[in-house]
């Protein structure tokens, strides 16, 4: 039996088949029709992001890392200074991209079960002044915790430094709103909470910012400045697009508005998540974050403190049951993490989870 | 009706029903299964090299030109010197790509009508010892020239200069055999002449150089030493993978064994070629390249001198037959393309030329 696995990830993540079935057609990256299907998946996410008087967005090829690093290329001037706000892997992550592209960075560490806190960054930004710029991950994937963006961008505002903000993992379902919400950069991607097919990533850029960004960037495939001149002028990539995954996002904006947008989305994967975290406290499982700091989009779970417990043999009997399930990413704690998101819903969250409860009794562990 | 276009393009490119099915499957990025569909491709990758023995195959995600600016950066160090050898536009993308970069860059530019020397090649690289690395462009897919790699390998490896080649559009239907030919990183892609679909490349890299290529890289997504590392340590890609697009280039490289490998699919291209350039010459028009020079790839041809030629009319109504043709990349000639390469045979191929022709007759078009 070759049936399709439910991915219980952070991406890639279970897509409908009507997503996938948008990539059985070759599209010529040069012709009209193909830059209309940009155009309209542009329009889109502009749309989600109440974004079109504010901000441009700008699509970039490979996994949204590779736009996090383009965002911080283009967007921090080679003399800006950078802070980075530490809660986690990807956090740590975006410290590392801008040191390596040699931006000048300064990493504010926090504890990974707390979020950032807005009164420390306003503490940071006044101890030193030649900050100029602030990067924060909306919901930092390592844990699950989702970090006050609205507070954060006030902060930034009221002191005058500008913020790029990694949504990779929340665009689509967290509301996020331009009007209301004052960043430079956002950043997210295709297989996120837009239930696309990975391959493409795109950032929100500030329009009067971008304007300003010409030569910053060291990289020629990550110039974002470059790369939107381009398509501005052209309507098409600079460089060869992934025609089928940027056929497949379009198809899956598609289903996100016939959905009901983002309100929905995030009403489903709230149910996900609840249905998840009562199976699972009934199970004995206990999540590494407390109930206030999870987010709906991927929970972390405390390993079953018991010998017996092997995460590889705990993976397996969930992967035969249908399942796949992620492995945690802290260094201290042993965790393995729960996607809340993709095309799924109560039902399969339900499944995943008495399949869970049929692992442990077959491992014999207690929680 | 909604029939594909067939693309005369030089990728993306017309790819088969069965290699486009391939996409139709979730899979988890972090998975036993899908680390084995990795293996499998890097394998077959290497397969087609001979290259098993003396180098390692790092894929990366993007377009090609990412792999090629990923190639650079890792393997010429910051205090190296490169030389490309220019005779096309994307000769031109490599000097722009390391020069950004903040490599030392040379550009030895040739007119775009004739391959590169290597005579001149050697006189360079006597004349300047400072020069580490030769940059080449196997198939200048501007022009469609076929630059002579075998004898450039030959200068370099006599003279002690390491050589760095960009197969992307040859890689698959032009003999390329490690073990003849001598070079530390070549780079393709996945939607070229091993029709896949769009969206990652890979590089070939020298064993014993790759171990030395730690810290060149100043992008954390491009680096190919980190990449490569993490890859052979846990068997999976560093950041999220497209997943649908490396099923697919598995798909398409078990297609291309069975088609015969390498001599077929040079056979097929070539086929196109014939009928290409015949049924051309029979309407009157002319390549740019003297027939010597010309590669079963891609085709540049004079557009038709004649005042009621316009490149966009003549585009739409090839389109409206059911082909799409290139626009030319020349800044001194009016031309198009029209490529050779994707899942077509010599009936796809003169149905374009009749298509031309009825083009021609319905413009008023002399050549």
């Amino acid at each position: 039996m070759d049936r399709d696995h439910i991915l219980l990830t952070p991406g890639p993540l279970t897509t409908t088949l009507r997503t996938k079935l948008a990539m059985l057609k070759d599209w010529g990256s040069w012709d009209a029709d193909f830059n209309a299907l940009t155009a309209r998946v542009r329009h889109g996410l502009l749309d989600i992001l109440h974004g079109h008087d504010t901000h441009a967005v700008v699509p970039l090829q490979g996994s949204g890392t590779f736009s996090v690093e383009a965002a911080v290329a283009t967007v921090v001037p080679r003399d800006g200074h950078l802070l980075v706000l530490d809660n986690g892997a990807y956090c740590k992550r975006l410290g590392k991209v801008a040191t390596l592209m040699g931006r000048r960075t300064t990493v504010g560490t926090r504890a990974e079960h707390l979020p950032v806190s807005p009164a420390e960054l306003e503490a940071l930004l006044l101890a030193d002044r030649s900050i100029t710029h602030v990067g924060l991950i909306h919901c930092e994937t390592g844990t699950g915790i989702v970090n006050p963006l609205a507070e954060v961008a006030e902060v930034c505002q009221r002191l005058g430094r500008r913020l790029i903000v990694d949504a990779m993992s929340s665009f689509g379902a967290l509301p996020i709103d331009a009007r209301a919400i004052r960043f430079d950069a956002l950043i997210a991607a295709s297989g996120k909470c837009l239930e696309g097919v990975p391959g493409m990533g795109f950032v929100f850029v500030r329009k009067e910012v971008l304007a300003e960004c010409a030569g910053n960037s060291h990289s020629l495939a990550m110039d974002l400045h470059d790369q939107h001149a381009y398509m501005e002028r052209t309507g098409q990539w600079r460089f060869t697009p992934p025609t089928h995954v940027v056929a497949a996002l379009a198809e899956a904006l598609a289903q996100y508005q016939e959905e009901g947008g983002q309100p929905a989305r995030l009403a489903r994967y709230t149910g996900n998540f609840d249905t998840l975290t009562d199976g699972m406290a009934a199970l004995g499982l206990r999540t590494f974050l407390a109930p206030e700091h999870l987010s709906p989009i991927i929970v972390t779970f405390l390993a079953p403190a018991d010998a017996r417990y092997d995460f590889g043999a705990f993976y397996a009997s969930a992967k035969a049951q249908g399942f796949l399930l992620y492995p945690g990413k802290l260094t201290e704690v042993d965790t393995f993490r729960v996607g809340c998101i993709g095309a799924i819903g109560r039902k399969e969250m339900q499944q995943a989870v008495d399949a869970v409860g049929h692992t442990m009794r077959a491992m014999g562990l207690r929680a």
